[in-house]
């Protein structure tokens, strides 16, 4: 067990954003929100899954809906102290603890905001060791776990709990709901067990997260010094573009982005300029494609990446490079920062990132619910390391 | 306090059509569900209002959906008694009996057949006098009673408890899970206390459904026995259509009617032929329009009735003559019995008739929320009786 604080949520924060996948919403409204809570409430302990009793009560809080809405909706605090006490009352069971769902973008904070306000403690752990869009694409779903009964909520107060047949009926119904209250809402789903969380959760997700925002931080720390120092230096001399500010000492994104690779077991899929974004907020969803042009060493070729919530399959020159289940992230090339599928702009410099998911997502069930096909793709799933293995071969 | 048995249940399935004023589903299912509970589980309890204590709790059981759908996808029993408990857990009181929260349709039958496996008894009363299409039309409603927390489900064992801030939350939640669900859900629906639905409930409506089905069912075995006669004495010398084997013994649907305008005060407004019914399934709700061409004292005239599962709105070559909340039914001219919304067809030979509505929906109140501007037309709400002494003045 061990204490987060205001810097800790801060790169929890920031790491997530880089699981998120472009999606998960941006977690900069929730890191707010935990902050704010830690503030007025203390600091949340964090617990490791051993320490959690077998047959404790784990209840996951989370937001549901359309980044694009979420960032825009913010709740006002009630609505996760209400989703909670209607959940346990209607379990008739004390809970334990709370947890992420998923480990990256808002719900990544969350349950930190949660953790903090309930007064109880927060796992160190999560349903996916990314984002995903649906409800049904949780580790606990590939075990048998059900997603019901769950609560959920809007800002002005409307309650509703599900208790559904299958997690694909709490998809339909908690979504439609979502979309009638505004497009988002607030839930708690998949309450399980300890020993449930021990076998089907993917451990220390939340360390993980903090350990990547941790590095972008440091380097990003490091890289404003170094700007300050050359800028007071060589007084205008440099531009004032921090990668340039940066090769002059030798440190900079390329630093950050090779720490991150090196973290995530990840690869460097592209690095280029958005020429195109088209998005739409459809079903409850924000789905869309970015187009890049190539920069660099990728000069004169050409990215696609199609996203739902998250990023969602990658290719260059029509050649499939990354496929869900494993991550693609796109980073702002100048400040290593990840940027979310709202974010992209025509003109953002940026590179995109391939990082291999949990195994839990590799076996026939997982590709059954997250692979490439559930999404309407005709592509199979090759592992990204894989396909990084034969394209190096070329 | 009597005891409804299979006749009594015939009774009011038939006067529930009346009433269902085209909508409220054809009781035509939730009759054959209450004669199987009846025979199943014996005889229901039928309890005046003034049987009920102030601070005993009633459970209103329904369906709700298109009607379109619900005569076509039929509960398989399990439904209510999961509603019922649920929402009996939920509220974590015992319920007393239950009731019907409309007394047209469907929904005339469903609390019968429920509270014959449940082993309570039935109130007569509900909350309409008749049938609407939407949940928070209902004169508990006008007396600021919240239908939550209700319970919803379907025929796959999808179950949601909901609590809103406002009935209207209530209607556009439930409706949209009603679609998922594939168009209609079992409801467990405004808890109330006995002080409540006396104060608020509409008065021995089950019984009234009863003795408007009876006359009904009389006249048409009346009716039989002169048409047998006719036959057998006549051989084909008389047509075997009713009304005219009717004529000549100086009995038929023409006497009906009467009786049935007698019952409730209403109208005769048009009798004709139907020649257009455009419907379409939207929303969760059956809506359209059926036109008719006049026939015997309406020839030459056309009438169009527009519905939204119920018939809202009357007219004759243009002019208005029947608005909600006053009932607007269609009986077949040769049986006199009430044809559902669904159930017209080009070719029915039909009477339209109008009935007052009761005087809570006269009330500014009722007509904010039933009233014909809520509905979408630009009509002023002028009572049934009032615009009939006009017309008659003319």
């Amino acid at each position: 067990m061990r204490k987060l604080g205001a810097q800790e949520v801060e790169d929890i924060a920031l790491g997530a954003a880089v699981l998120g996948t472009g999606g998960g919403g941006d977690p900069h409204i929730g890191k707010l929100m935990a902050l704010q809570a830690i503030e007025e409430y203390g600091r949340v302990d964090l617990i490791d899954l051993d320490e959690v009793p077998d047959d404790a009560l784990l209840m996951p809080l989370a937001m549901m809906g359309a980044p694009t809405v979420i960032v825009e909706k913010i709740p006002n605090g009630d609505e996760f102290p209400r989703v909670y006490h209607a959940l346990r009352q209607f379990l008739g069971k004390e809970v334990y603890a709370t947890m992420p769902i998923e480990a990256g973008g808002v719900n990544s904070m969350i349950p930190v905001a949660s953790a903090a306000r309930l007064g109880i403690p927060l796992v160190d752990a999560d349903g996916m060791g990314r984002a995903f869009p649906e409800l049904q694409m949780v580790t606990f779903h590939l075990g048998g776990i059900g997603a019901t009964p769950m609560a959920m909520t809007d800002e002005k107060g409307n309650l509703l709990i599900l208790s559904t047949v299958s997690n694909m009926w709490t998809e339909h119904l908690a979504r439609s709901a979502t979309v009638v209250m505004g497009g988002s809402a607030m839930i708690a789903i998949y309450p399980i067990t300890g020993a449930q969380a021990k076998q089907w959760g993917i451990r220390g997700s939340v360390s993980k997260a903090e350990e990547i925002g941790r590095t972008l931080r440091l380097w990003s720390k490091q890289e404003g010094a170094i700007r300050t120092q050359a800028a007071t230096l060589q007084r205008d001399a440099w531009s004032s573009r921090p990668e340039e500010c940066a090769k002059a000492d030798g440190a900079g994104p390329g630093d950050a982005l090779q720490a991150i690779l090196q973290l995530t077991g990840g690869y460097l899929l592209f690095r280029g300029k958005v020429v195109d974004v088209a998005r739409r907020t459809v079903g409850g969803f924000a789905r869309g494609e970015a187009r890049l042009e190539g920069t660099d060493e990728f000069r004169g070729r050409s990215m696609c990446i199609q996203f739902q919530n998250e990023n969602l399959i990658a290719t260059c020159d029509g050649e499939v490079l990354a496929t869900v289940p494993d991550l693609i992230t796109v980073l702002d090339a100048e400040t290593a920062r990840p940027i979310t599928t709202e974010g992209l702009r025509y003109g953002c410099r940026a590179v995109v990132v391939g990082i291999p998911c949990d195994p839990k997502w590799r076996t026939p069930a997982g590709l059954r619910t997250v692979g490439p096909r559930y999404f309407g793709y005709d592509v199979e799933y090759i592992p990204l390391e894989q396909r990084m293995a034969e394209r190096s071969r070329w």
